[in-house]
């Protein structure tokens, strides 16, 4: 029997026989692959320099990168995405009510100065009138700074109040869905850092895997980068802790440095079993580091 | 009769008798003012040197302070405050629009690409699903090189675009509410600058008064502060127009130094008719630069 080689690109699957002439083509996966005989390959590649199957190639091509681009869609891309969106509403929100403030300081000053907290804030004003908020400080109508606006006036101002309440519940929303889906694809990070942190840990590094090959002391200083180039240029100080700081076992420690450490260490072994579909041991190492810094 | 002097203060009025000994005390306002005599004047202060009036003297200065503050709150304010928080809703929501795309083109990028407009993108995800949406551009769901998540991944992004639709109408109706208070208090300015350029001229100069006393070729050049400064001290072309190139009038014009020029001289005009409470003869001013323009 004549020798046949079997070659496959992304077209499909060619016959060639000794002399390198197609002699058949078939939809099965590589019978016997041409690299076994790899000397003759050039001689085969020489066939798909046809020019007719140049648009053959390029639409399959395309088809295969849509194809990759489709499954590169992952619960990592997920993650990314909703905390930057929570970040970002975040920011608009800050913005939206540092305006409604001012707006509304027209009207009632202080108020609006007694009350630090923006989402409470936001929702008195919603919810009682002036007068009513003026008697919680012991203040008479008559009394306050500010001015008697009329309904029409006071309506644009409730009106902002209103939505971004609705921005808040946004907010609360989305950090609902994050806190499912972290919980489903990374539970050892998420009972260690937390949603949040373990989501912004994820978005610095761009991905699970590359957040398992970092190693803890680049976990630990994430965030802190600005700092730790000054600190090499410099020599100004070096950081401590990047954004793992707002981890309250980290921000309520007297040894910050310590404790942003030892849960960069945890965090480290966290991702790692998340990344290789180990078990759940999350609660115990987040224990460690609560035993640990007592 | 002996010789009586009344004085005024903002603790009431007080009847002296020609010794400057303290007679009397009446609610009455100036029946006779000291000035007159004013000589006599030093003598009387000095009996309100006495320490026991000088808490008097602080909370009534006090209540007229806030009177003050409370009337200061005029149309002005309003305008700037509403003009100010449509231009941060516009920014709060071009960042959210930003990340929405960022999110949804994981899903369905082509669709996204296609449409340029954010407004009417946002609509149109939430009221069609993938396969309506890429069925306008002629592909099949399997074609798209987006993910295909399932419903509870994509919950969250259409929550966000329902958001972003909120903020939407609340910019329309804050916008509502700006054409409403500007026609009523500067219908001149209103009609020649329309209410968006007009209220952002009112919140660069601070109030309608400042805006009065500008020169034309200063409101031809107001928001272009940074250009002008450059200009003087390097050399720099001299900047043309400021905010007021948004305007139809100048945007479209050939020669737009010209028709900014023109249009800031009928806005000078408009806003002094406007301060001194004159007639409407805004569309006669417009006409005017429309005219000239053609």
């Amino acid at each position: 029997m004549a020798n046949k080689y079997i070659f496959s690109n992304i077209l499909g699957d060619f016959v060639f026989d000794e002399k390198f002439k197609l002699v058949g083509k078939t939809k099965k996966k590589n019978l016997e692959v041409i690299d076994e005989n790899s000397k003759h390959l050039s001689k085969v590649l020489e066939f798909f320099k046809d020019h007719k199957y140049f648009s053959e190639f390029y639409s399959k091509n395309l088809l295969l990168t849509k194809k990759a681009l489709k499954e590169s869609v992952n619960e990592d891309l997920l993650i990314i995405q909703c905390i930057n969106n929570i970040e970002e509403i975040d920011r608009a929100v800050n913005l939206l009510v540092k305006r409604l403030r001012e707006w509304y300081e027209l009207y009632n000053p202080e108020f609006s100065r007694s009350v630090s907290t923006n989402e409470s804030f936001v929702k008195l004003i919603l919810d009682k009138n002036k007068e009513q908020l003026l008697k919680q400080l012991n203040l008479k109508k008559e009394e306050s700074m500010g001015a008697d606006l009329n309904e029409a006036d006071i309506k644009p101002i409730r009106d902002l109040a209103g939505k971004i309440l609705v921005l808040y519940d946004l907010r609360n929303s989305q950090e609902e869905y994050l806190k499912k889906i972290m919980k489903k694809y990374c539970p050892n990070l998420n009972e260690v850092a937390g949603h949040l942190i373990g989501a912004k840990l994820l978005g610095h590094a761009g991905s699970l895997i590359h957040l398992v090959k970092f190693p803890a002391s680049t976990i630990q200083l994430l965030g802190a980068e600005k700092a730790l180039f000054r600190h090499m240029k410099t020599k100004a100080k070096s950081p401590k802790h990047g954004l793992i700081i707002q981890h309250p076992l980290v921000s309520q420690a007297s040894n910050k440095g310590k404790a942003a450490r030892q849960l960069a260490d945890k965090i480290s072994i966290a991702v790692k079993i998340d990344y290789f579909k180990g078990k759940f041991i999350g609660d115990k190492l987040r224990k460690e580091v609560e035993d640990k810094l007592r």
